[in-house]
Formats: structure tokens, sequence, C-alpha cells
């Protein structure tokens, strides 16, 4: 059902039916196509805000992306269908509309393309998508071979609805100049004044054919004509009708009829994307719609994606694992700080997180995001509910509604950033912001610490502020009123400033690393006077002075965020570390992973906030969370319990069972921002992905692999090595990248009390690598203690 | 394939597929449905804004109601399927989602209950939804016979998706109690603030079942399965599953297996509706779900119909008129007047036009309209853009967009108003505003007035300036800046001017009537001056002083607007009217009524606005947009050009001809706002229905009917009689219901030279009926001049 290739660097899916939503995604800068093996697809492109080329068939709301899309009979997809001539028996290819029951389905997704191989009736259908690097368009290749053994008459019929386009303006037609099927529409306005941003948007759909069709079909309603999607009248005809559509739901597809001899094959190309004006279409046609246009794009692609690969290779004694983290993750963390989740106002958490993962990917973009990030730092020393990444964005969404946290995420990105590049300029460059006035990256970072320790973010008890929310969106009515504090923020602003503190520190400023190492106290002692509860810290005080994310609380009785952030911050003692960790194991951890909250809220608490409508164990409501479980894997390692952390780590990835991936309904190939919880209630949908790849997740995982699990781990002199392998393994293999060096490294258990560390084959005195030399390869050989 | 009984009280269309739009409507004071021949449905109700209880499969936008709904296969609709226990072969009814090729098909549309007969595989099954008066729900009754002459073993499945409710929230179930699929949601809010307007929504849905299934489903994935919705495969199952849905699309399907001897029949009966509650839907249950609840919900709701029927009979040589006058127009106009679109901030013009048509149906509806929306005028004296009709509510969509015309209806309203009930009473009501003035109706309506004359509104050449839209929306950059100026609502206002001047004589205020008097004037001299053309009056003047609808434009040459209200306003003499009508009857009209303007715009003319952009004959870019057709056919009856406006009348309703209202592809029950124009170019698509039933249209075609083709209106003594048959016809009868007294008139040609009028046998001095005691039945013969 499912299997991999080359390592993993594929994954194949069998069967249609049993993980109907799995599918792949590909992107480029522009762009980002999610695509069911069944041939369901959702293409977003940037111009500069988030558009579409291809419609539901009816007017579709614009809001952000939806978790566990849900897919329907007339849904965009991409499709062929197949005819024999002779018997008029059809299928389709991938599987949707038609349905068939075919003799063979491989589906297929690599990290740069994504295809399937499908047989029926005697006939192969190989079907391929591309995307070029920086252009908005699918391409794609349909390869038919007749496998029957005698000669064949078929129809093939690539079908790629276009939806409903606009209310102002829809129409299509061929165009025989280009060889297109050129859908037309008109962005809708209303007010005068949003007239001119709709001006300049790309507001064609093309289907340009490689190869002329005999006869095509522009509207939808004929196409299907009485038969429906699943067996289209116009296919039943001898040939399509040529229709043209004029306000009318358009479409696009296509007829060749061809005689295929035993064995013989036939290779088709089209392309599929937005347009401004027939003349773009024109020249995206010339620039690559052929055998040499299509196989250039897919090297640029390729190596493109390449420069994504990361700085971490592994070989431990779970292949699944290694497969995921050495071809998989790395990639995901790439698309977040590549594209910023195809957003023009990222939220400025995601944005700093998705940017502290490319730290270890593309550390200059890290740089600049920083740089970017700070330069819209409010007066006050606060930061945006977004960071604007072009001209004329604005704060949509969620951006809406005050948050308080985005300050403490400067010094996590921070942080990695330091470690992995030992870059320290950076915090002496001058940043002007829109106010005018003129910092340096240092002089911001103090500032927004002060803030979080001002009378603006905290209280008179020391706690921080809520809002309508911290990193939890939905907590949106526990301090509207500004009264409301949070558990998770006040513990993590004592992270933040203890992070800031190391870095005052490394650059020499101790003197001011002193007093935010004393803010770090005060916030501590303040958390656990009033949000510790025995055995774990509490989530938060309402604006009407209710503590909740207690042992009394029936429903959200205890919360992760609180207890990572505390043993990450220092807030949590070892004794009371003792107590949280078989707390969160006994009331939070599920087979898919640890739960963000427990109990999953039944009904309506209004002192708390939307999260409690959502349903129990869905979103953000006590599900498996990912995010809040990889803060928590992070704690763990930083405690060196590497044990809880690889189990925590292991479960975010769908596999390896085959009843583990089916119950998730998701290939191995990205970590979904939740699975479902309330996995005691829910046992049928418990698991389940919510198939959103866009997630801050990725980077504490994959730092979680790098400086946890493998521990290697920069600081401003070199290279810290101290590996936490499972207890149950005894060796890994290790290929880790740093400043331009390359370090091989093996890591073995032995009968050593600390990490022994041998570089070229000598031993080091501390566990700590110096001195590296960009361009070097080093080969380093570690023991570490038996478990 | 359509056929009318009861003389016109139902329209039957005996296939769903030559028409497969073709709808009725049914509404009540609280929800209005739309459903197609073929089981599609759209349903909105109040709470107060328009809300959904059935929902598309997908998130569909918010939006204001979208001409030419689209439908596919997983639209919301209320189906039915049957399976045949011993063959396995199924059908549906009434068509989709099985769309198989029945026997005998009969969708049947009345006044007040739309049914459905579908006979297949030896089955009859009757369908028939009925509304409760005041209640939100559909009651549906579904009758299954045996007409095969054997004995039958079958299932019936009535399935009523629920679609995709709430991203926050979805999940629905059986509940044993209640005997009904409740499904439950969240409505999304992203705001704490917005959430309290969420609290009291009914996020219910229930489908409640008078008799017990044996089965049922309610997750939609598991109910279609891989058969797909045209073949579910829950149905190829013995029973369905008894599936709950969490997080997951609901829907809503039951299971009752039964054997029936020959001819023997089962009854069953279904309520569909929103609620807030569990308690509601059992309230729900016990008010209606019987036999005799609903009979007696369908005899209130017949009589709540009944109250609407409005103020005219007439028997006519032309049948299907009298069967659409009698039995349909007065119900369109009543849905407008009684419910208001189903919206909280009508159009300010919309709100005074659908009450203008309700001062022919319950004048004292027309009234309060009336007083409300003055009650609402600005300080100014001009009125705001929309009229806010519940408490919270706010001006929206094209609410925000500034027009400049409203106040022109104010007097428009009045007159009928007047004419209908000589109420002048209503002149000296004192109406006190949010701002705290305290004004009468008269004072208000002077104020209103004297605005429409001030430097606010108009230029200094004395024409109106039309800033983002006059009458016609989509005219938004004509005037953004506020230079620009409308040519009709400069006709306009001479038009409103001398309305109201008349009034004021009527209400015995000659002096300030003289006033108005002479500004009517000089609004027409100007408007003479600056936009007659030749042979038509231009549309407008833009910001950048271009004038346009003149003779120079290759599209958007000539509008109609401005040269019917040239006739009504006086600004057109009666040599520019032997002018202006050729110029229309060449340019502008089409077999399917008078086009808006022409020709249409192919593209975009940035001085003008979005209406060039839309497609070309659609909506309100040269269309045959009915409003404006109703418009020019009473300026037609004013002049008595009465083969002109009946002709333009007639074309407004769908028929009498097979090839016209299958071309339109609506059924003959209203008059949608626009056909689709074009017709030159674009034959296949001209005289398309929008199948919007929403428009200012009826109000004036109702008042063209009663006021102009049977010529009996009302004045300050009595009802004016003054018939304008069309050449063609001899005689027509009609019944008028006036002041109280009922009017039965025959009317007659013969050799006489004005109209004779003999009163219960008493030939009258003039024509003119006064000193009419309610509650009598006056006899009314009239001779008209040989044409």
């Amino acid at each position: 059902m499912l299997r991999s290739t080359n390592d993993g660097e594929r994954y194949e899916l069998t069967s249609p039916t049993a993980m109907p939503k799995a599918g792949g995604f590909l992107w480029n800068q522009k762009m980002m196509i999610q695509i069911t093996c069944r041939g369901y697809a959702i293409a977003q492109f940037m111009q500069p805000e988030p558009a579409k080329y291809t419609h539901a068939p009816n007017l579709e709301a614009k809001t952000f992306m939806q978790p566990e899309q849900n897919y329907y009979a007339h849904h965009p997809g991409r499709f062929v269908y197949i005819k024999d001539e002779e018997t008029n028996e059809l299928f389709s290819a991938p599987y949707e509309p038609v349905r068939a029951a075919v003799d063979t389905f491989v589906f297929s997704v690599g990290k740069s393309d994504i295809s399937w191989t499908v047989e029926h009736l005697g006939i192969r259908v190989e079907m391929t998508v591309l995307l070029p690097m920086q252009d908005v368009a699918e391409l794609w290749t349909i390869k038919v071979t007749n496998i029957s053994g005698w000669s064949r008459k078929i129809s093939v019929y690539p079908y790629f609805p276009f939806g409903y386009m606009s209310w102002m303006n829809q129409e299509a037609e061929w165009n025989e100049k280009l060889g297109a099927i050129i859908g037309s529409s008109k962005t809708p306005y209303q007010k005068a004044e949003d007239y001119p941003k709709t001006k300049h948007l790309k507001d064609k759909t093309y289907f340009l054919c490689e190869t002329k069709p005999i006869s095509w079909e522009a509207r939808q309603k004929t196409f299907e004509g009485e038969g429906g999607i699943h067996a289209p009248s116009a296919i039943q005809s001898h040939q399509l009708s040529n229709s043209d559509a004029r306000y009318e739901t358009p479409t696009a597809v296509v007829q060749y009829r061809l005689e295929l001899g035993a064995d013989e094959e036939r290779e088709y190309r089209f392309m599929l994307g937005p347009a401004l004006d027939e003349a773009e279409v024109g020249l995206m046609r010339s620039k690559y719609l052929s055998k040499e246009g299509f196989s250039l794009a897919s090297q640029n692609y390729a190596r493109y994606i390449e420069e994504g690969s990361g700085c971490l290779q592994i070989e431990t004694p779970d292949k699944d694992l290694d497969n995921f983290v050495n071809n998989w993750l790395a990639r995901q963390v790439y698309y977040h700080g590549d594209v910023n989740r195809l957003t023009t106002d990222p939220q400025t958490r995601n944005y700093l997180q998705d940017n502290m993962g490319m730290s270890f990917i593309k550390p200059n973009v890290a740089r600049n995001a920083i740089l970017l990030a700070i330069s819209q730092q409010e007066a006050t020393g606060s930061m945006p509910d977004g960071i604007l990444l072009v001209e004329g964005a604005e704060l949509k969404y969620i951006n809406q509604v005050p948050h308080t946290d985005h300050c403490v995420w400067l010094p996590v990105i921070l942080e990695i950033y330091l470690a992995e590049t030992g870059d320290y300029a950076l915090l002496d460059e001058k940043v002007r912001t829109k106010n005018g006035d003129d910092y340096t990256v240092f002089e911001r970072f103090s500032r927004a610490m002060d803030w979080l320790l001002s009378t603006s973010a905290r209280d008179h008890r020391g706690l921080s502020y809520i809002a309508q929310g911290d990193w939890c969106d939905p907590m949106n009515m526990v301090g509207p009123r500004g009264i409301g504090v949070s558990g998770w923020l006040t513990v993590a602003t004592g992270y933040a400033l203890k992070l800031w503190a190391t870095v005052c520190e490394q650059h020499g400023k101790s003197d001011i690393a002193a007093r935010y190492r004393e803010g770090a106290k005060e916030v501590n002692e303040a958390a656990n006077k009033h949000f510790w509860d025995g055995d774990w810290f509490a989530r938060g005080i309402t604006d009407d002075n209710v503590t909740f994310g207690i042992k009394e609380d029936k429903e959200g009785r205890i919360w992760l965020n609180p207890q990572a952030w505390s043993i990450l911050g220092g807030a949590a003692s070892p004794e009371q570390i003792a107590k949280i960790l078989p707390a969160v194991d006994e009331q939070l951890s599920t087979p898919y992973g640890v739960v963000m909250f427990a109990p999953p809220y039944s009904g309506i608490r209004e002192d708390v906030g939307r999260v409690t409508q959502k349903y129990p164990g869905q979103g953000e409501n006590g599900s498996v969370y990912n995010h809040a479980g990889a803060f928590y894997v992070w704690g763990l390692y930083t405690i060196g319990e590497k044990d809880r952390a690889y189990k925590t780590l292991r479960q975010m990835i769908p596999g390896p069972s085959e009843k583990d991936y089916l119950q998730r309904g998701q290939l191995p190939i990205y970590i979904p921002n939740y699975y479902r919880g309330g996995w005691h209630t829910y046992p049928r949908t418990a698991g389940r992905s919510s198939q959103l790849f866009n997630t801050g997740t990725v980077s504490w995982v994959y730092r979680a692999f790098v400086e946890g699990l493998c521990g290697l781990r920069g600081d401003p002199e070199g290279l810290d090595v101290s590996p936490q392998l499972p207890s149950d393994w005894d060796e890994i293999k290790v290929k880790r990248l740093f400043r331009g060096a390359t370090f091989d490294v093996d890591i073995k258990r032995a009968d050593v009390n600390g990490v022994k560390v041998v570089l070229d084959g000598k031993e080091l005195e501390t566990p700590k690598i110096t001195g590296i030399k960009a361009g070097t390869v080093y080969k380093v050989s570690v023991s570490v203690p038996q478990s």
C-alpha cells in the first residue's frame, strides 16, 4: 500500500482508497500546490496576496488555510479520462472523477515531482507534475502506453477544470494561436478605491497544450451534460463540442484520439497556470512547453530543492526516521523559510520561528529576517502582531487580534542563529524603523526585553498580560480587558530574558546581562508564586481572577506549554520537574503524540475563549498540537531526558507501521500542525492528520535532531558535542555541515563517564571542536556512556 | 414539458433536463427557499443577518446573492434515494444525485407549496415541501406508492445533506430522544468582541423524522464511500452504518425498509431547519411533525399568501399574461415588501421601491416603511445609503459605497402610496431622527428635495453629482472625486421635484409647490443644455469632463434610464420624445426585452467603472435589466405609448412560447432582475434568466398593469379611469380593489372619442369615480376609443 524507494526519497501509494486525503506538495518561490493521490489539488500563488488559478465550482470564502481540507466531486483537480473507442469503456487517472477499480495504481511523491502510474483496460497512464523554480505554472506530462498486447483505438481527455473564477466576469475558450484554453475573469471589487489593486492581477487561467487536440470543451456544463462528472456526456460523443463559456463555469478539457500498436506509447505535455494576458501565456509556452523546456526546468528545480537540504544526514537504527530526517524534514523547514507560508503578513512569532529553522539551511535568509522583523519594532520596544513583507501589505485575520508574546521570540531565534553562525557582528548593525529611530540590533533586543519587563507587559505581581492571545490564538477571552495573565507567557518571558542575558555575556556586556538575569529570576519567582499548582504550572489567570489549567479544572486541567517553558526558562526546579514529567506522561501522552492540554473542552468556557468551541481533540482544542510537542521535546533535551524526548519526537512522524499512518491518513513526508487528540473519547478519529504542513513545529524538530539527539550544537568558539541517543540505540552516524565545514561523525556507546570526542584521530580534552576551518572535512568519533 | 394547472396557479415541468435551473421559491416571514426541479436548494433565514442551515460542502464566501447560481454534484439539496431490495436497482427523486432516466417526472410549483411526482422501477415518489408562516423550518412529505402491480421490497433513503457547517466545529449524530439527526456547529469569529454576536445564533441543523428509521448516517464521507454521491456505497449495503460525524462534513440520511403490496402507499413526514438547541428541536417537532400539524401549517400558510394577492385580477386576450398577473406578480411584490429581500440593511432605493409595490397590497406596511425610512434622514436632508431594520444592523457591501440618488425615491413611493390610499394625513405626522430633530413628514420631504437642489447634490451647472454611483451601482468611477455628474440623476431629480410639487398642491401648499416646480424647470433646462445629444440624453459627465452615453461612443452609446426619466420628469419635449423612442427601438430592443444600454462594454473603461468589466450582456453590462425596462414602460404609459409599453412589459415575463421560456430557462412565476443581453454578439446566451427574483422591477410592473394598462389609478378624490389597451385588444375584464371597495370593470372598445365610464348603469361626466364607499362592489363599464 505504502512503499518507499531510493531510501525514502520517494513515497509511493498503491491504492487510492485507503488514505484518500494523502498527497504531496510542491512549491517554488511564488506558488504552492498540494495534490492528493486521487487527483484533487489546491494551488495558490502570490500576487502579492495569495490567489488561485483553479477554483471551487462555487464562490469560496477567502480565508486562511483550513485544516482537514474537504474534497468533493467537483473539487479542483487534475485529471485525464481514457476512453476505449471500440468498447466505449471509460476510466480516469489518477482516480477521480470516474473512480474505476483500476488494475494498477501508484502514486509517487518525490522531493521535486509528483507522479502517478495507473493501468486499466490494457492502457498505462503516467502523469507527472513539476514546477519551474520561479514562474507560477504547473508542468504536466501525460504518457499513455498500450500494454494490452494488441492494437488499440483510444481517446485521451486531459481535464483541468478552472472552477468558478469570479462573479464579475468569467469566460473561457480555445485560443488557436496559443494552443491553449484560456479562462478570463475579473477579480471582484466593490469600492472604487479598491479597483487599482485589482488591475494587475493575473485574472486569466491557461491550459496550454503542446500537441493540438482534435476537439475541446471550455464550458463545464456542456462537458458533463446529464452524465455527470463521473461519466461526462461529452465523452460519450465521438468528439467534444468545442464549446466556449460565457459567464458560465469555465473548464479545460481536450481530446486526443489515437491508435496505438502493441507497446506503443505517446507522450503529451501541458501547462496550467495564471497569466495577466495572452502575451504572458505565449511567453510561458515558448519558455517551457517542450521536452527540452520541461527537462531544463526539472533540473533547475531539483537544484533549487537541493539547496535546501539542510545541515544534517543521519544513519540510525530507525530507517524510517532516517528517511524522514534526511529527505523530508529539512525540505519542510526550507519551504517555511523560503516562502513564508505564502502570506504577505506572517504572524511575528511564525516569521521568527520559520527563520529560526532557516538558520540551519540558509543562515543568511535568517539574518535578513531578523533585520526585517526588528525594523518593524514599535517605539515602545514591543513587536507588531505581524511582519509586513511587501509594500502595501496589511495585517489581516488573526494579526488584527492583539497578542502579547511577540518579543519573546526574538532571543529564541537569535540563540539558534548565533549558535549556527557565530555571527555576533549582527548585533552591532544599526536598524532604522518607520518611526525614524535608529538603534543597533543589540539595543533593539534590549528594548524588546525591557518592554517584556515593563508595566505595559506585566501586572503588579510580575505576571505577563495575555490580552486576546499569547502563542495560543484562541485563548481570546482570558484577558481582553487587559487584566488576565498568561502562565506560559510569564515563564516564556523568563526563558527569553535568560537567553538574552547569555547573548549579552557572549557579546561582552556582563553588566547588561546581569540586569536581565535578575529580571528572569524575578519573573520565575512570580510564576512560582502564582502559577505553581503543586504538580504542574497553571495556564493563566483570567480578567476575573480565575486561575485555570489546575487540578480543580475538569477540562483544560493541565497544559503542556507552561511545563515545557518552565523547564526551558528555569522556573521549574529539578524537584518540580520530577513532578511535572509524570503528570505529562499520565495526562497528556497518547499513541500519536502529546496533546496540548487535557481533557479537551466539551463546551464553551467563556472566561477562556473560543478554544473551547472547537471540536474536542481537533485544532487547538486538546489535539496533538505538534508545535507545543516540539517545545516540550526541546525542553526535555535541555535536561537530558533523552528517552522521553525521542519518544515524543518519533510520534510526530507518521509511520512507520501501516496501521499508524493509515490512522493518521498522511504520507511520512511532513509533520502536520496537528493530529487529532481525544483518543479516550474519540478513538476513531484520534491521530488523524490535519493535512496542514504550515507549522512552526518543524524548526524545533529540526533543532531537536541537530542539537538534541545528535548533540552537535554551535557556540561562540565552535561545535559542542553532546549526543543524547535513546537508551536502546548503540550507534549512529551523522554528517553535519557547520560553518562551512563538514563533520563525519560516528557516535557509539562505550564504557566512558562523559562524552569523549576523537577528532581526526586525536582525542579532545573537552567535547568541543574549535578552530573550525570552512571547506574542511572532519572525521569525528564520539563515545557516549552506556545508558 | 411545461404546463400550467388551475388557470396558472401551479406550473409543472415534466422533464428535469431541459431547464435544469428552473425552480420555485417559497418564503415566510423569517426565511426563503429557492429549490430547483432537480432537487438543489438554497435556503436562508434571518437571525437577524441572513444565515444558512444547509451549506455547500466547502467554505462558501459570505456575499450578496449571486446571479445565475451555479449547481454541482454536492450542492445543497433535498433528495430521496429509492433502492429495489430485490434487484439492487437505484434511482433518486427529484432527479439528482442519481440522474436516472425516470419514467415520469412532474415538478409542480404552486403559490404555497412545491412538489414532485417521480415514477421509476414501478415506484411512485411524491415529495412536497411547505413552510410554516413564521418559524424557520421546511415541512417535507415523502409518499411512496407501489404502482408495479405486484408486491415489492424497497428501501427509501431521504438524503438532506448539511454541508460544511463551520471550521470551528461541526458534528452530527442521530438523537434517539428527538428522532432527528442533529448537526452542531459554531459560527466562527476571530475577535473577542465579535463573540457575543455569535452566542445566540442557531448553529444547529436538524432533520426530524416522524417515523423512526431502521438506520441512519450522519457522516457524508461514509455515506458516499467510493460509490460517490450518484451511487453511495452505504446504499449498496443492507443498512446504513449509523455513523456520527466528528469534525467531518455532516449529513442526514435515514433508511426505511418496507414491503409494499400492489398499490400500497406509505407516507413520511420530515422537518429540516436550524435551531439554537435541542429544546428548540423538540418544540418544533411537537408543534408541527404530524399529519395534523402539517395540515394546519399548510392552511395558515395559504391564508398568509392569500393576504398578499393584491388589488388586481385581469381577464385579457392573453391567458398567459392573466396567469402571471393574477397568480404570481402580486406574490413577488408581496415577497419583497414582506421580507425586504432577507436583509437587515436594504438599500434605501430598494426599500422604498419594494414598499412602493406594497402600497397595492398592504398599504399600511408601505406607510410604516415611509416613516421608518424618513426617520433615518440625515440632518442635511439627504438620505442614508441603506435603511437599518433591526437593532445592531450595519450598512454592508454596496451600502458602504456612496450613492447620490436616495432622496429621489421619496416622492416616487409617496405618489403611489397617496394615489392608492388618499392618506394625506401621513404628511402631517412628526418624525424624530437620531439627531433629535423633529419634523413632519411633509417638512422632511421638502428638506430632502431642498438637498437635491443644494450645492451638496448639484454642481455649478445644476447637474446632479454621481459620486460612486447613482441607481446604477457599478458606475463607480464616473464621479469618485466629487466632480462627475449623472444624466439620469439630473432628469430624475426633475421628476422627483415635479411629483413633490404636485403633492404640495394637493396638500394645499401652492406657494411651496411653486418653488419646486421652478426647481424642476431649472433642472430640466440644465439637463437639456448639457446632456441632450441630438437624438437622446447622455448618461453622464465624468470627473474628467468626458460626456458619455452619446453618439460618438462605440460602447455604452445609449442608455435607457436617461430617456425613460426625461419622459417622466418632463425634460424631454414631445419633439425630443419623437426622436428618443425610435432610437430606443433601434438600439436597445431585443426579443427578450429592452437592454439597459448598448452596445455592452467589451473591456474596461476606467472613467466609467466596473460595469465595463462584467461579462457583456450579463448583470449590469448591457443586459435586459428589467428594472430599467420597467421605468421605461411607466414612462411610455404616461405619454400614451400603449403598444410600445405593452410590448416591453410582455417581454419581461418568461413565455408563452416554449422556445422562449426554454431560452430564458425559467418558469413564468417571477420576473428576474435580468435576462442576458448581447443578443447580436452572443445569441446562445441572450435571454437567459439570472434566476434572481430580488428586483425593484416588480413594483413598477405591477403599477404598470394597475395604473397603466388598466388605467385604474387613484387620486385625492377617487379612482381615475383611463385604460390603455394594446391596439389589438378589444376587451378586457378587470377586478380592482381600491380603498376598501371592489370594482368589477369591463373595458371595451367602442366608437367613442374619449373614455366613457358607466358606473352601476349610469354614465359619468368625467372618467373618474368619486365618493367611493368601502365595502361596496361597483359595476363599471368602460368604453375606450378604437385604436
